[in-house]
C-alpha cells in the first residue's frame, strides 16, 4: 500500500489529568511503530535518567546551533538551562516511516502545524468535566493544592481552544476513549506528505 | 460515544475515471448511513428520472429563492436551466446524523470547507497514471474521442491541486483504495462540529 511506509505526526493535546498517557500506553501495540517526541535539555542528567528516554541531553553549544538552524519547535532558557522541542530525533524519525507522537500544549500544536502541518493530525483530550479534572488530579496525590489550583486553571484556558484540533476525544470512560483514539491514530498513518505528493504529481503523466 | 451521531462530511475528488463511484459502492456497507448529495435543477424531469435519486427538481422560483438565502455552494445557469449543490437537504441529511457523500471538483472543495470545514474530510481519488486514466475512460467506451481529451485535459488541471486535501487515495487495486477510504470515511466520522464543542466549553466547568 502507498501509504504504509510516510511518516506522520499526532499532536496530543489536553489539561494534566486528561489521561494522554494512558491512552497512548493502551494503544501503543494497536498503531504500528512509533516514536514519542522527547525533549532536549542542557542541564546534566540526573540519577536514574537515560539519555534518549528522559531527555535528549545535548551541550550548550549543541542546543545554541539548533536554535541558529531553527530547529526547535519551542524552547526555552530556565535556570540557565535550556529546554524546548528539537525537530532532529523527529525528522529522523519521520524518515524511518514512524508516527511521531506529541504530548504539547495549544501553543506547541500551532507551531507543529506550522512545519509539519501536511502529515499532522491533531486531537484534543479532554476529561469530561472540570469537577472530574479536579478529582482525578486529587486522586494523584502527588501534587501540593496550589499546583493543582494552576493545573485546573490551564485546563480551563486550554479547552477554550479544541477548535484549533481535527479531533476531540472526551476521555469519560478509558475503553471507549482509546478506542476512538487507535481509529484516529490508524487513519493518521494515511496522510500523505506534500512531497511525496509534488512527486507523484509531477511523474502522473510521464508513467 | 459522544461522537455517533453527527452528521459530518466527506468530499470525494478525482478525474472521471478515477473510480469514485465504484469505490463508493464498494464501501457502502462498511460506512454507517450516508447521504450521497444530488444536485438541484430547474429543467424538467425527463423519463425514467426520480426526484430526489438523479436531481432534487425544483421551480425557477425555489431555486432564486435559494439563491437569494445563500444555500446554494454552487450554480450555474445552462441554456435557461439552473443546476447547483444546495445546502438544504446537506442540512437536513446533517441533522440526521448522517456522513453526507460529495462527488465534487476541486473548486466545489473549496466551497463546502469554506461553508463546513469544521465537519469536513476531504480525499483526493486519483488514477495512477495518466496512461492509466486513458485506458480506463476508452474501456467505457461510451465517451467520444474529444470528450476523453477534454477529461484528460482535465485530469491534469485537477491533479495539480491535490494538496488541498486532507488525503491522497491513489486507485491503483480497487480492493486497497477501498479499504483505505473506508478507514478514512469511518474516522470522518469521529469530527465534532464546531457548535457541538462550544456546548462542550461552555458546559465543561457546570457539570
Amino acid at each position: 500500500m502507498i501509504v504504509e511506509n510516510n511518516g506522520v505526526v499526532l499532536v496530543l493535546s489536553g489539561p494534566s489529568g486528561a489521561g494522554k498517557s494512558s491512552l497512548i500506553n493502551k494503544i501503543a501495540d494497536d498503531i504500528g511503530e512509533y516514536y514519542f517526541s522527547i525533549s532536549t535539555t542542557t542541564r546534566a542528567m540526573r540519577e536514574g535518567e537515560e539519555d534518549g528516554v528522559h531527555y535528549h541531553f545535548v551541550t550548550k553549544e549543541e542546543f545554541e546551533k539548533e536554535i541558529e538552524n531553527d530547529n526547535f519547535l519551542e524552547y526555552a532558557l530556565v535556570h540557565g538551562n535550556y529546554y524546548g522541542t528539537s525537530l532532529l530525533p523527529v525528522k529522523q524519525a519521520l524518515s524511518e516511516g514512524k508516527l511521531v507522537v506529541f504530548d504539547i500544549d495549544v501553543q506547541g500544536n500551532t507551531a507543529v502545524k506550522n512545519r509539519l502541518g501536511d502529515i499532522t493530525t491533531s486531537v484534543f483530550i479532554s476529561p469530561p468535566t472540570l469537577s472530574e479534572l479536579e478529582r482525578r488530579l486529587r486522586a494523584r496525590s502527588t501534587d501540593d493544592e496550589d499546583v493543582i489550583q494552576n493545573r485546573m486553571k490551564m485546563a480551563r484556558r486550554e479547552i477554550q481552544r479544541i477548535a484549533e484540533y481535527d479531533f476531540l476525544v472526551i476521555n469519560d470512560d478509558l475503553d471507549v476513549a482509546a478506542e476512538v483514539l487507535k481509529q484516529i491514530a490508524i487513519t493518521a498513518r494515511l496522510k500523505i506528505p506534500n512531497d511525496r505528493i509534488n512527486s507523484f504529481v509531477q511523474s502522473w503523466e510521464d508513467m
